[in-house]
């Protein structure tokens, strides 16, 4: 296959599902790109999907590489290579053949795989003499990658510079008026107006722990809404297909989002085999690539409260416990089951997406504190009001109601938790007693709602000025000596009660 | 000090609270002990403790070690050397200055410290050479450690054969019959008769990792009480003396704990400085160690429900944020407050003990699945019904409620989830009603009670033969192409629709 032009603009390696459709994408955006995969069937495919869906009379610009070296070779310098392969070990691997085929100190290296952000700074390190290692999450899925993806760079910032025109052109776009997505998925035809879905996040770790979080997010955004269906259909015994109708609806309003959208889609797909409801045919066991996991458990290690993306985790793996629920079905008992007069039904229905916004602003309240307390600590300075405007379009969690965050942080940047924007702490002021009411019937019903009724739990916490954790301390000092500190003391006296003695006096430490 | 005895049967470094009081302990027990630690005056602290306590004419049993070459000197051979050192470098500080002081590959040195699992398994190997690196954590505190610990050994079992005849004198007993600790706190008069609260638990890292569990398990127990007090106390606007009454009830009955014990005893303490009670002087500000983060942790990566155990120590890290709560205390609105007449009261105490148990049993599910779990994957074959036997004294969450789970596990060593059991299922089948009338009543009164909460919805979730995960693998196949089984296919068989095509069809992958 002979290539009309002699140099290329970008490398790509990793020719899957997110590497291949990368490539396609840089080059719709009139870059030139050459591509290597170590299976060359792999390499095929992207070169012929790329004549096929190039318009007639305009040159293709892949050109496929044999090896490293041949990569190496046809590409301007410094030299802005993708890597699109599985997180781990293959990038390691990648690297080295990089190494051997004689990369240069200022060739930059993205890796846009879902790689453990500690890994990510570590690399950067690691390679620092032999070229920059920088790094790039992507969002959006398979689609996204080929027509636009959210993209969360960071690292080195000098490499930004050339990689900035790049992933501005290929990253999902944004109406500067509205808000809202620029969709447009045809080959060949890049959007190339409006605000793209990506900006420096920060040094390297910072992008990847970014959509490390969203994922987390996402983890939350999608059992939020399966508890919904399960609240609608055990609950209130509707259709899949009624159920849809709802989210149908609820997608015109507050619950906007791209995940409402292909929920309602996935509810109305018939099964091609059966002819009943798909999803009544898909086996309820969740599969999971464990980024939801990462972030639970960077929560866990850093004190940042983030109970309903860990109640989401938890959910799928009791979902995974099939043979287990299907015994304990028959041992453990529930309550009667409760009839809806069509009135009910329809005051169910809006408390349910009052219930579902509140849950869904503490879930994002839980991911951006996260975010916040992570960057004090590894010294980032995360811009949130960037963040949220590049998770509009491309990525999975996107919705309108990104753009009210967007807002809160660009009235405080400096925001500790969401809850403190009025907007928000206003919103969830109006609408805590259907989520109330929503959480109470759930839980007589029998209907599990592990987030929604998680989320509650963390709004009323919050506003507690007084929580049981004093006597949690007196706990502890009575069986550990661990000391307690006083209301009435400076911060960090620490007192001790000699709970043993006959005589107990308090001791100040 | 001249010591009456040449050699010591067993040897202690590090004399702080746990060390000096394991030290004592031993030597309650007719153990010739040698003690040393880097500071002079904890080792005449602990000498002089012991000559102290030691009743006249009985000859003292411990003597002072200038140094390790000292120690090892005066010990009978193999020797047994308890460490209590910080976990951590301190652990590895120790054994490389015992290596240059001329320990031998057959002697033994028990690290009883709050070390991670993962370090222990390390341990053994890296110090295979020079001597038995054993293990063994301790629960019970200060008073655990003088008078009868619960004690969690684990190692190669050679070496227990020279631990086991200590441990069994030192650690704590449970009378036969009753299964009642059989409590005596005077010095030197060890308790010689009933169960001994130890046991061999399996090889390396297995003795650390079920006492990391036990403090999941004993932080969700403590946030449960906690639980309870805010409900009585801001719910019922009863007094702290009142609950306290309420808890010492709760304690002769299915909640009878050490922990609900002392809770009704902090509760009842008036403060020294005000006469207020004391509780309400102490900052609501919960302190940790670790244990049940990791433990937490752990049951992510493993993938493992313990979101009750995950809530509660979120809880103590929303606690340690009293500066967000008080300003979030003015901007979130919460429900008017109910007022409860004198037989709603007693009605919702009745439910609340309920609750409280039915929550607990959750809790305890989730810590010993997660035990399952990981002995599954480590290879370890750990006895439950042991382990819930020594668990009954000494330690911090002994309870009578830990006889019903060691007969649980007699009647099925490999129950896969304590939910299974009869007795459990039973019984929370008779009191879910309970259980959930509380769990209602917190929300419509906007007080947080997320454990006892999340336990619930861990109940509901199990309870169903079919989960909403079907939508969540119908939005993941959407998304990402994930795939997913079908009810009506072979297990492992995945499929996959073309959602993003014209007309939609299924491909078995």
């Amino acid at each position: 296959m002979t290539n009309h032009f002699k140099q290329s603009h970008v490398g790509v390696i990793g020719l899957g599902v997110m590497g291949k459709n990368l490539a396609l994408n840089i080059a719709d955006n009139g870059y030139h790109v050459a591509v290597f995969d170590l299976d060359t069937q792999k390499v095929n495919a992207a070169i012929t999907q790329e004549q096929n869906e190039r318009k007639t009379g305009i040159a293709v610009r892949m050109q496929a590489c044999h090896n490293l070296s041949e990569m190496l070779a046809n590409l301007t310098t410094p030299r802005v290579i993708v890597l699109s392969v599985p997180a781990g070990a293959p990038v390691d691997g990648v690297c080295k053949s990089l190494i051997e085929a004689g990369i240069e100190v200022n060739d930059i290296v993205i890796d846009t795989g879902n790689s453990l952000w500690t890994d990510t700074i570590e690399r950067e390190a690691l390679y620092k003499d032999q070229f920059v290692f920088f790094s790039s999450a992507v969002s959006g899925g398979e689609v996204g990658a080929r027509f636009g993806p959210s993209l969360m760079p960071s690292g080195h910032e000098s490499a930004w510079r050339y990689v900035e025109p790049i992933w501005k052109a290929i990253a999902a776009k944004v109406d500067s008026t509205t808000g809202l997505p620029i969709e447009r998925f045809e080959p060949g035809n890049p959007v190339t107006e409006g605000e793209p879905c990506t900006t420096y996040i920060g040094p390297a770790g910072s992008g990847h722990y970014v959509k490390m979080v969203h994922n987390g997010i996402e983890y939350a955004d999608m059992q939020l809404i399966c508890e919904a269906y399960q609240l609608l259909s055990d609950g209130l015994g509707m259709s899949a297909h009624d159920i849809g109708d709802v989210f149908n609806g609820w997608n015109k309003g507050i619950l906007n989002s791209y995940l409402m959208e292909i929920s309602a889609e996935v509810l109305q797909q018939a099964d091609p085999l059966t002819s009943k409801p798909l999803v009544e045919m898909i086996l309820d066991k969740a599969g999971q690539k464990g980024t939801g996991l990462w972030t639970a458990v960077s929560s866990l290690q850093i004190g940042c409260p983030a109970p309903t993306i860990a109640e989401a985790v938890y959910a799928r793996a009791v979902s995974t416990q099939k043979n287990l629920r299907m015994q304990l079905n028959a041992k453990l008992a529930g309550p009667a089951p409760v009839s809806f007069s069509d009135a009910e039904k329809v005051e169910f229905i809006a408390n349910l997406e009052d219930a579902l916004y509140c849950a869904k602003v503490c879930c994002y309240a839980q991911g951006f504190q996260l975010m916040a307390m992570n960057a004090k600590e590894q010294k980032w300075s995360l811009d949130f009001a960037e963040i949220a405007k590049i998770w509009r379009a491309g990525c999975i969690i996107r919705a309108r109601f990104l753009q009210s965050i967007t807002q809160a942080y660009q009235d405080d940047a400096n925001l500790e938790n969401l809850l403190m924007a009025d907007s928000f702490s206003q919103t969830l002021s109006q609408k805590h007693l259907n989520w109330r009411k929503t959480v109470a019937a759930s839980v007589m019903q029998g209907i599990p709602a592990p987030c929604i009724s998680s989320a509650i739990a963390y709004y009323d916490s919050y506003r507690c000025e007084t929580l049981p954790a004093n006597l949690l301390q007196g706990q502890r000092d009575f069986f550990g000596s661990h000391t307690f500190e006083r209301v009435d003391k400076p911060a960090g006296d620490k007192y001790h009660l000699d709970w043993s003695a006959k005589q107990r006096t308090l001791s100040k430490m």
